[in-house]
Order: structure tokens, then sequence, then C-alpha cells
């Protein structure tokens, strides 16, 4: 039988990561499909926005954008705040993480090696410690988790994420900061993504 | 006595604009600080993120991330979906339009003439009408709105942001999209909107 769930994207965690973590946290069965780097110019006129991941649902028409699918899946999986402040607070520091995702991303994929050489030290020794340092903090402030003292989908969000945050730092983004890196440890440790994470392809970069 | 709402940002529409549009809507009064370009460098290091827009709630510290607060007002002013599915929907189209903005600043905001020169042609006649094409199909099939068939946030978050990204592309955003520019016209005539849009200051642009 067909998987419920297919989640297409490139063949790295990036921001498929977060989708995958959903899905395995939720038990469900899906379909990895992973489009190589030099089909993705190909495919790309057929997908709905241009872009990946693109998760589709029992045959449905794909839906995209990374944070609203996985905010999506952790709804079922009950992974949501208690009330509109709780997921707002949630939602923010979703965003924040994607936030600083993108700044690295800015720098990492740049293809003109003198931009991206004048990217890198503003990125790595500025921007990844400004985010991580408050990061680590709110972890603190939180008991352990990024939102309302207690564990939800951002945490997952995060841990998911950061694995793809650290190749492009070139360095364990969490290795500072020890709430950060016991949060990203305590997901890790959650049977079902364990299963994931031991079993899941290993990154194919782009160059 | 002091508003229940304050939100801080950039003298301009921008991202602010969905989260005054929101609370317009809800026919809340909220003070409206604007922040002056040359003040931001000072303020920046005393914001949750170093980034605007802001909400405080009766004095409570701010919430940041547009997209976050945005959904937030928009679940006390009943304009979410009617479920998980409806509201992925909204989601998605929401953080496509910021997309299309973020594109838009990429190119409108770099500092290095040489490398916006290079960027103006592209963003400008293969990245906008790349998105507008399909938000105006989109608009279309799903009656006159940007998701489920009905009006929601998204609309008003579309709505709120056109103004800015019509600035940026130096024409207004909408003139070739029909569906798009009578959704705007749509959003704009809702009383309390309008009431809005007709006392709001007038942007005060960066450059």
């Amino acid at each position: 039988m067909a998987a419920k769930y297919k989640v297409t994207y490139f063949p790295i965690m990036g921001l498929g990561e977060p989708i995958r973590f959903l899905l395995a946290y939720m038990g469900e069965d899906f379909e990895d499909c992973r489009v190589k780097w030099g089909e993705w110019p190909d495919i790309k006129p057929n997908t709905p926005w241009g872009k990946m991941p693109i998760l589709e649902i029992e045959g449905k028409a794909g839906v995209t954008q990374s944070q609203a699918v996985t905010r999506f899946l952790a709804r079922q999986a009950g992974l949501c705040g208690d009330g509109a402040w709780e997921d707002l607070k949630i939602d923010e520091i979703v965003s924040v993480v994607d936030e600083l995702r993108g700044e690295l991303a800015k720098y990492y994929y740049e293809r003109d090696e003198e931009r991206k050489a004048s990217l890198k030290e503003p990125v790595l020794t500025q921007t990844v410690p400004f985010y991580m340092k408050k990061i680590n903090t709110l972890i603190q402030e939180n008991k352990g988790y990024l939102a309302n003292g207690k564990f939800s989908w951002a945490d997952v969000f995060f841990a998911a994420i950061s694995d793809h945050m650290s190749n492009m730092n070139g360095s364990d983004i969490t290795a500072d900061y020890p709430q950060a890196k016991a949060l990203r440890e305590r997901v890790y440790a959650i049977p079902k993504i364990k299963a994931w994470v031991d079993k899941r392809p290993k990154d194919v970069p782009m160059f």
C-alpha cells in the first residue's frame, strides 16, 4: 500500500527535515522522495510555487512552506500550544530559528566567491552567536524547551534543523550553548525520532 | 487610558502593516510607534530578537515575527480557517506572499549599487510575474480569495503588504493581475480598514 504521506525535497536535511521529524514522531510511514540537485531545474516548473519541501497527503495536490506544513502536522501530533498565546510563542521562536537558518543559507549558498568570503565572518562570528546566545537563554528560562516551559513542535523544528545549520556553520552550532545542545539531544533521544535518524539517508551536499 | 496594544516598527507599511490592519479590523485602538530610521541602531539591542515589528499587549514583553503575530490576532478576529487543513492553506499562501516580499526586499534594500542593478531585472521581470501570475490564478480558483474559497487573514496579509511590495516594485504590483487587484480593493473597502488607511501616516522611506 502506498504511504499516506510523501515528502519531496532536496537530498539533504534542510527545510525538509522538520517535516520528516514530525512524521516520524507521529509514527507515520512516508515516502521520502529526494530530488537530485541536477534534476531540480526540470522538476521546479511543475511544483506549486517553484520551491521545496512539498508534502503530499493521500495523493492530493502538494502543499509547500516548511513552517506551515510542520505546524499542520504538529496539530495532529498534539505538539501545539494550549491556546492562542502559547501558539504565538511557538510560532515566534520557530520563525526566529528559521531566520537564523536563512542568514546562514545566505552565506553558505552564495555563489559569488568574493561575496561569500565577505559574508563568512559577520555571519559565523556575529549573527550565529547573537541568535544562539538568546536561544540558549530562552531554553534556560523555559525549563529546557523553547516555548511555554514545555515540549512543543518548536523543539522538534529546532532539533531537526540544527544539524543542517551546523553543516552550514562548519561546526556544531550548539557546541557553546549547553541548553541548546541538551535540547537537541533530548529530541534526538525520542525513540521514534531516533529510529528515523538511525535510518535516514546521508545528506548529498549541493557542492 | 493607554491602548491595550502597541505596535513598534519602522515608519513604513512593510511587515508592520498586516498587524496594523488586523488590529484596525478588530476595532482595537493601538499605539502606533514608528521608529525613525536613524534611531533604530540604538533601539535594536534592546529588542527581543533585534528585529521589528514588535507587538506589546498590555505592557507584557513584546513578541516579534510578523506572520506569527498576525496569525495570533487573526485567531481573535475570527479570520482563521475551519480546521487544520484550511489553516494550512492559509499559512502556506501567507508564507508564499511573504517570500515574494522577501525577494523584492533583497533587491530593493541592497546597498551595493552594482549588485542592486544586477538584481533588478530578474526580480522585477521574472520573480514578481512568476508569483503574481500564480497568486492571481489562485484567487480566481478561490472565489476571489486566497485560500479555501473564503475570506481569511491571508487576504488581509496580502492586501496590507501589497502597497509595500508596489513601492519596492516601482509600480502597482497588482496592475496586470485583475483578481489580485480586486482582492486588494475588497480588503481596503472594509470600513474599519478603510478608516485606518485614511488616517495612517505616510511612509517615510529608508532612502
